[in-house]
């Protein structure tokens, strides 16, 4: 069997920890698999490069980041290598670029174009375990390019693909994917295979296991990624193809998000062209917007428009509504810094009647308000005030019996 | 005129002195020279990478630990050029495999076989400072390759001669060569020049200012070195051709060297093959064994063998002799670590006879005993006893008139 595994930053954060990951992996090599190994920079590496950096440039150029970053996980592979040639296991680390893993010119959010597996596959085939670089690549200028964050998963979910490998192991700090996070609802449970689909929307909607751009990865590829723990040996979820999936529950899971502050822009003219240039303008200046709601407004031909963003994204859409407001002649706008998002997600969804209103009931019994709702064929997202988030999200586990 | 600089561990060893650097550097942009850049890790990154290591693993492969600490100079060359952009000057940073330096297999300690440096020419046609990472290259493998203690100086002189620089500037944390060690010899007076041969003689023999290997490298290629100091403006020594020098004095330097232990192996059977038996088993255990003498010894048809190694490769040297005496019939052998080497260096000496005797008159005068001699065209040295040596370098630095 050939096995894609990825270890992340707290996998690897000291030394003892590198050795437990060399002992995992010696497990599956002394058991006849082949293993390529990602990972990522060890625990607060990356952090201690930053500010390293800010001392030096409040704005450096983006290759010379990349140029900076890089370094963090070409440590950790060494040392990994090192590690498993202790335990008897012959290993070869290969950086992003060596690993033949090119990408397009955007640096520090570069995207995956080309893997030429050729370095790998030779290594493998000479018996050897094979620890790569997550996070980085190179473009057509042989400059090295990182990821963005959660780089190593894409990384590790792409070599996967382009080596026919036959399961990709993500693991993380968690035993898997649950249908709640169990801090807040202490009788989520784990769930033992989802679809892409499903992952995809929860990972978006705040349940940070995977990041959305590997999960997106996996299904253009159809990698099967297995999410588990590397501190046990628990099974944990397996992301597959929907029709593969065992059974298919309605809903699957359900999400929450704190990050989200709601916009709202009224007396807008009701005309052609305003939302574009609206969003483009936010879009322009790298803000992403998430549940757009336009409404009739309170004087005829004119709108109100509601959307929510990320709170980092807050000031600088103010500056920009403070301009464009103008420009629009609207008639103003307020934020709500105050509110979360909570949602259902299931591929089950689609084809059973009356799950929104369900998700609906479920919060009218706790006498919570919604201030906005956006459904799509596999979830329900509203937006409700903060302080009852936790109180919505057990109610919702509870009510689609998602312990069982 | 292009300019080829290169600064070490202790010039970047911080923010603020990477930015000190930068200023530097962008001195010699904006007179309208081209400039490149070889820089060093910074300070004790390399201590700590070596730390990290020995938590994993006691004996590492070689490729690992090239892998390992080639992430210095990379974090060095990505700061160093956040700080040129800072300045407003445009740069770029480049890895050793990027810059084109290929090196043979040899991980840890790998030599420099070519330079393709056509990245580098494309960018400072562009306009920019390039900054390369020392100590570095890519071996035919496509592995990442380090070039050994003082790698960074051989960095710089290579790429000097490899794109035609009208100079190599090396910084470091002293003004230049001296013709003894300032703090032993207070009236030791700096070296204007000084020939590539007499350098690569000081650096061999205790002047470490310039490690020898790249001296040599300046020698073959013909590249003209100017040594000096990253904290100050003072002129530094420059290596040129014996032929170029201004003035050649019959003595230019005198050197010294505690790190000795003289070696005496005796009553070894006067027959062919002995001494090589006895080296060439030295030098498959990577001993380096400087001073040989062989003299004949008290009995008839028996020889003495005197020869001085380096502290590290006693307690090694002691396990080989214990065998190796044994197998070369030889009656014993001794050692004695509490001696020094004091030299002179001088291109002139050839052509003045009667310099070693001034150079033994010197040691006499102070009634300093010499336990063993050696002498080269240009150099010559004894072997005293260590508690003398300081005595010996300020005499013979006073005998030959050195501070004038």
């Amino acid at each position: 069997m050939l096995v894609v595994q990825k270890y992340g930053g707290s996998s690897v954060a000291n030394p003892k920890r590198i050795k437990k990951v060399a002992q995992r992996v010696s497990e599956y090599y002394n058991a006849g698999h082949q293993v390529v190994v990602v990972v990522s920079a060890m625990g607060d590496t990356t952090d201690e490069l930053l500010e390293l950096m800010e001392e030096i440039s409040p704005n450096p150029p983006a290759r010379e980041v990349d140029m900076l970053l890089s370094t963090g996980e070409q440590v950790s592979i060494a040392l990994l290598s090192m590690a498993l040639y202790e335990l008897g296991v012959p290993a070869v680390s290969l950086t992003g670029p060596q690993a033949g893993i090119s990408t397009d010119e955007v640096y520090t959010k570069a995207r995956i174009t080309e893997i030429k597996p050729t370095k790998i596959q030779k290594a493998l085939a000479a018996g050897k375990v094979v620890v790569v670089a997550g996070f980085q690549g190179v473009n057509n200028e042989g400059d090295i390019t990182t990821l963005g964050r959660g780089g190593s998963d894409t990384t590790a979910v792409a070599l996967a693909a382009a080596l026919n490998a036959d399961v990709c192991e993500i693991y993380t700090d968690v035993d898997g994917v649950y249908t709640a996070d169990p801090r807040i609802v202490p009788e989520a449970r784990k769930i033992k295979e989802i679809s892409y689909e499903e992952m995809l929307e929860l990972a978006s909607l705040g349940a940070v296991v995977l990041q959305p751009r590997s999960v997106d990865f996996a299904r253009n590829y159809k990698v099967e990624v297995h999410v588990r723990s590397s501190f046990n040996y628990n099974e944990g979820t397996v992301l597959k193809e929907e029709k593969d999936l065992e059974k298919k529950g309605v809903v699957t899971g359900v999400a929450h998000d704190k990050n989200v502050v709601k916009i709202g822009v009224f007396g807008v003219p009701d005309q052609p062209g305003v939302a574009y240039r609206l969003f483009s303008e936010l879009a322009a200046h790298n803000i992403n917007v998430d549940m757009i709601i336009q409404s009739a407004g309170k004087e005829e031909g004119q709108n109100d428009i509601s959307f929510t963003i990320g709170k980092n994204d807050l000031p600088k859409t103010l500056e920009i509504l403070e301009e464009l407001t103008k420009k629009l002649a609207a008639k103003g706008y307020s934020y709500d810094d105050k509110v979360a998002k909570v949602s259902i997600v299931g591929a089950g969804m689609v084809t059973y009647p009356g799950v929104a209103a369900k998700m609906f009931e479920a919060l009218y019994e706790e006498n919570i308000n919604i201030h906005m709702i956006s459904t799509s064929e596999i979830k329900v997202s509203c937006i409700i005030d903060i302080e009852v988030v936790e109180k919505a999200v057990n109610a919702i586990h509870k009510k689609f019996e998602l312990n069982n």
